[in-house]
C-alpha cells in the first residue's frame, strides 16, 4: 500500500551543529536503508525548502507510523500523510 | 526534470454523462501515451477524492505547461506544481 | 486497517427534491450495509451540518476507495481521509 | 453525550527527558483509567503525528473540559472540539 | 448546557423574493417561540453581515442539531458549532 | 454597545509558577469587577482549550479597548473583537 | 466612533447591464451622502480589485449596520468590520 | 499616493521593560513627526490587539518602504501594504 | 515604480467559445501594446495555471488601477497586487 | 528557465548584531554574483518587509536548488518557488 508523505524539517538554530550533523547521518542511513528494503519507494528534496515528498510502500498504516517515528529527524519534522491508491489510467502495474 | 503535480478535478454538475465520459476517455488515452513515452512517471489517485498526485519528467518547464494544458480535463481542474530535485539520501539513480 | 473519514455533503438547490431523497435513501441504505458488514465502523453527525465523521475499517486503500466513491453522494461530498493506527495508550485491543 | 477530539501535542525541545518520560506515563495512567470508566470511548493515533483523535463520552461540556484540562499534557496540547450526534443512517444503538 | 452558533446566511440569487420573505418570516416566528422556551438564549446580528451569533441553551448536542436542522434558512446557512462551559471567573450563576 | 470578544491564552512556559498564578488570580479580581460594574456581559470558557468568548456592553470603541489593555494577562493573549447589534428577531430588549 | 470597513463587490455574471448600471449608480448616490453627512469618512478604492476600504463615523454599531444594510449593492458585497479607536501616537484630535 | 499599512507589533516578553519603553518613546516621537510632516496621514489602532491601520502618503513605493524601515519597532512588527487609489465615489478632493 | 501583479482568470464555463476567444484576443493585444509602451514590464505563465504574474511600471497607484481595469478580462480575473522597490542587493539600475 | 522565488528572512533575535551584518554582507556578495552572472535576473524587495521576489534563471530545478540553498541566509529564510513559462502574449522573446 503506498502512502504520500510530505516532511517538512525544522532544527532549532540551538541545536550544536556536530549534533546535528550527527542526527542528519543516522537519518540518512537509515533512509538509505528503508529504501533498499523497498519500505521507501521514493524521495525527492522540494526545491528552496528543507522539506521532501516521498513515497512509501507498506502493508499497514502502523507499520507506516513505525517506520516515521523511528526517524532520527522525527521530533523536528512537521509530516503529512496521505493514502494513495491505483489510479485506473495508470499503466504502471507495480505503481498500485 | 521533475514535477510534483496535483490535479484536482471538478466537472460541472450540467455537464451531459455521455459527454464527461467521452472527456474522460479522451483524458485516459492521453494520460497512458503519455506515461508509456515517459513523460508522466507516475499517476496515483488520492483516497476519496477526484484528485491525483503525479511526477512528471520533462525538459522544461514550457514542455510541462504544454503536456498540462494539453489535457482534455484542464479547463476543470484545480492545478499545483512543485519543482522536485534529487535528494542526498536518494538511493535510486533515476529517480532524480 | 482503520480510516478517519469526513464527508461534507452539498447537493445543488436546483436538485428536485424528489432525486434528492431517492439518492439519500440509497446512501442510507448502503451505509447500513457496509456497517453491518463491519466495514464502517462508526458514523456521526456533526452537530450543526449536513457533516459526519466516519471511521473505516478496510483492508487496503484501494478497498476504501472504492467504498467511498460507491456511495451515491459521492459527487456532492467532500471527503476528507486521515490514516490512523493503534495509540500506545488505549486499552481496547480491537479498535486497532 | 459523544465529542469528537483531536489533539496536537508540542512538548518543548528543552523539556528534560525524564521529565517528558514521567508526564508520558502520567498521561497515559490517566488515560487508561478513563477509558474503563467508559469516559473516553475511542482513542487512536494519526499516522506520522504526534496527534491524537479521540472519542469521549461524556454528561456534560463541562465534564469534557475538566476531563481534558486534567490530562498532564494539557498545558502543552491544542485542542479542537467537535459536539457528534446520533446519524439517522447510523445501526448501532449505543454509538449515540 | 450552552453552545455558541455562528450562522451565515447566503440565499440564491434567483430565490423570488416572496419565497424568500415567506422563508425569513417562518424562520422569525420560529426564532421567537425557541427563544421564548429559553432554548435559544441570545441572538445577535454580526455588523455589516447577513449573519449571527447565537447561544443556545439545550439538554443535548441532539437536541441541538434537531433545533439547527428545523430552522427554514437551514439549507442556506454555514453554521459553527463551539461548546461553551462556565469559566471559573464568571460571577453570574445561570450564566453556566 | 455590544461587542463579541474571544481571547485566547498563551503564557509562556518558562514563566515561574507564582508569577502565573499571581498574575491569573489579578485578572479574576478585575474580571468579576467589570462584570458586577456591567461593562462584561457574558464570559464563558471554550471547552478543551484555555480560551473564552465574552459579551462586553461599553460606551465607545475606545472604553472597549481600555477595558481590554487593562487585563493583566493582555500581554499573553490574542484577542478578536468582532462588533455586535440588535437582531430584528430577537425577542429580548435588553440584549441590544 | 470609527470603524474599518472593507466591502468586496461581487456583482453576478448574467445581471443585466443595464441593471447594474442603475444599482451603481444609486449606490453612488447615496455613498456620496453619507460623505457630505460626515457619516462615511473616507473611501478608497483596492488597486486592482472591486473592493473599497472605507472609514465610517457613526454613534453606534446599530447606525452602522443600518447604513452598511442600506447600500444597495450590499446583497453583493462580502463586508468585513474592524472596530477603530484613537491611538495613543495620534496627533490629529479629530481622527478619534 | 496613498498606501494602507497595517502593523501588528510583537514584542519579544524577554525585553527588559526599560527597553520596550525606549522603543516605544522614539517610535511615538517619529510617527508624530512623520504625521506633522503629512506622510503619514492616518494613526488607528485596532480595538482589542497592539496593532494600528495607517494610511500614509508618499512620493513613491521607495519612499514608503524607507519610512517603515525606518520605525524603531520595525524589526518586531509584521507589515502588510494594499496600495489605494482614488474611489469614483469619493466626495473628498483631497483624499486622492 | 514597480509593481506586482498575479492574475488568475476564471472564464464561466457557460461562455460561448466565439465570445471567448474574442475576449483573449482583445486581451491580448492590450498587453502587447502596453508591453511595448514600457507599462507592463513583464509577464509570465504559471505553470499548470490559467494565471500570470505579472511586473507593472507605472507613475502612480492610480494609473495601475486604470489599466489593470482597462483589461478586457478584468471582470473575470482574481488580482493581488504588491508595492516592490529597489533591493539593496540588485546590482541593475533601471530594475528599480 | 525561470522561476519565481520568494523569500521571507526572519533572523533570530538572539543573533548578535555583528554576526547578522556578516551573514548580510556575504549573502550581498553572492547576490550580486549571481546577478551577473545571469542566474539571478531581477531582485525586488517586497514594501514594509524583510522579504523579496526574485526571478531565477537556471539549467534545471537542482541548479535552483543548489543556488538557493547556498545562500548565507538560507537557514533563516521561508522559501517559495513558482515554475514559470513563457506567456503567449508576452512581446519579450529572452524574456522566456
Amino acid at each position: 500500500m503506498l502512502f504520500h508523505v510530505r516532511m517538512n524539517v525544522d532544527l532549532p538554530a540551538t541545536m550544536p551543529p556536530a549534533e546535528a550533523a550527527a542526527l542528519k547521518q543516522t537519518e540518512k542511513d537509515l533512509a538509505q536503508r528503508l529504501q533498499r528494503e523497498g519500505k521507501w519507494r521514493h524521495l525527492w528534496r522540494i526545491a528552496g525548502q528543507y522539506a521532501n515528498v516521498s513515497i512509501f510502500d507498506v502493508d499497514s498504516v502502523d507499520e507506516l507510523h513505525t517506520l516515521l517515528t523511528s526517524l532520527p529527524l522525527f521530533p523536528y519534522m512537521h509530516i503529512d500523510v496521505m493514502p494513495l491508491c491505483r489510479h485506473p489510467s495508470s499503466v504502471r502495474d507495480g505503481d498500485i
